[in-house]
């Protein structure tokens, strides 16, 4: 299974701390070794960096560290193919412009029998489920609103639109338009907000430690979201099965979440995956 | 003005040699310093770097020089803002997908009186002449197309669509889908197709050289596209005004130019584009 990472702040914040444990999954720590992405808003711009060496060696991983680029919203991926060859046509995550907006998306999971019609507006380049899903949501949201409707009802087509696909399989992802991040879980997804009193973290897969106090300002706040926790002594929170969040300025704003919450443990999470025949580990 | 640097090769070939001159007309020997973009194709994917720092002294354009990308189709832009805020979102090259393939796109010149229509397929997401010009030439395409034609009615298309954007100022354009690179001049572009016998050659902007021989197989054939030529011991070929030519594997299979020729020297290049307000310098 691939692992994700995205972060979403009220305030342009660099992801140097998480992305550095984050890229010691591909390789290192774990076994997500296929290459990595990650995409940083600007404003409406992009940053945009592809590898297909894994990230826990990578020159381009080493650059995101000590190039420190402060960003608003961030998506990353690791990836462990499972759909489609390795290549850098398939490395996540993917772009696209919509509502003249750059849309950024990231999948973990799989959806090997979905398989939507051509789209008018968004044709996939490479050959994985991921990209599809990708292009099959954008279509649909533009076949609906030819412009771009306010953010509780994109929310609800989202909700929607994301049943309909995490019923062909496993649909973890996110998503981000440089304002706003969705995130959903089909799985394994936490996050954690941090936001004043700041204090201290310390990264599982890296002895390494970040006093949030030290590099912050009492009205940050600071979303992170992983496929699963990041630091040792912080508590995170899971999203429960199926549930869909959005956030903004780095809290949750709008959320979808079937009644009752179900919560899957690391272990179940991960068998359920490898069950669907998502990994090979 | 703006400068743009093009790279079609028939075997993937890094570009660091030209890419070390033209990036430090970004700063050190030009003034072109409103940032700089960079995308490089590895078949159908499409690894992209921007920098809204100067590319003499940015951390990403180190990067390039030390990974060595190998590429066969890759389009550079240094950045003198005339249009649009100076931002990451109006940094070149641009990006869109059309007919399932990446489109790559980067603009040297004037359109400030290009305002097409809104499109059905492609908005702009910054607000630059030539991010305009890129979806009103994808746009119209698509709308003729409905899927990719065969390449030399593409380029008769390309060429009908060229002369109507040119009418409106000047358009210094490369564009490529990985397969392709397609140049085109209204005022200076330059190139040279490197192929055995290979030679050495020395960059006009820094004291370096490279034995080309040493680094190719006799079989390599290479086409450098720039602003303004980037070595002193080769010569290379000038486009006349007007002149739109299609790059494959590293040589022209398309040309269309108009009769006679007409060519500018650089200071009446460089002349037309501050009369048309282009450039401060």
């Amino acid at each position: 299974m691939c692992q994700l990472l995205g972060m979403n702040c009220n305030t342009p914040t660099d992801i140097v701390f998480s992305f550095e444990g984050f890229r010691r999954r591909g390789g290192l720590t774990d076994h997500h070794a296929d290459g990595f992405g990650i995409g940083f808003f600007e404003g409406r711009g992009l940053r945009l960096f592809h590898d297909d060496k894994p990230s826990a060696n990578s020159p381009v991983a080493d650059l995101i560290k000590h190039y420190q680029i402060k960003s608003e919203n961030v998506i990353a991926h690791i990836r462990k193919a499972t759909q489609g060859r390795t290549s850098l046509v398939n490395t996540h995550p993917f772009v696209r412009e919509l509502w003249g907006e750059y849309w950024l998306f990231a999948h973990n999971g799989h959806l090997g029998d979905f398989q939507p019609p051509p789209g008018q507006y968004y044709t996939p380049v490479g050959n994985t489920d991921s990209e599809r899903a990708f292009c099959f949501l954008l279509e649909s949201l533009r076949q609906r609103y030819p412009a771009k409707p306010p953010r509780h009802e994109l929310f609800a087509a989202m909700a929607e639109l994301t049943a309909h696909i995490r019923s062909h399989g496993l649909f973890n992802f996110m998503l981000s338009n440089g304002e706003w991040l969705l995130a959903h879980a089909s799985t394994l997804l936490y996050y954690i907000v941090r936001q004043a009193p700041f204090g201290e973290a310390h990264l599982l897969d890296q002895d390494v430690a970040v006093d949030f106090n030290a590099v912050t300002t009492p009205n940050d706040r600071v979303a992170v979201i992983a496929t699963l926790p990041l630091t040792r002594n912080e508590t995170w929170q899971q999203l429960a099965v199926d549930e869909l969040v959005l956030f903004h300025e780095g809290q949750i704003i709008h959320r979808h979440c079937p009644q009752p919450p179900c919560y899957l443990s690391a272990e179940e999470g991960l068998a359920i995956a490898r069950a669907a025949g998502v990994a090979e580990y």
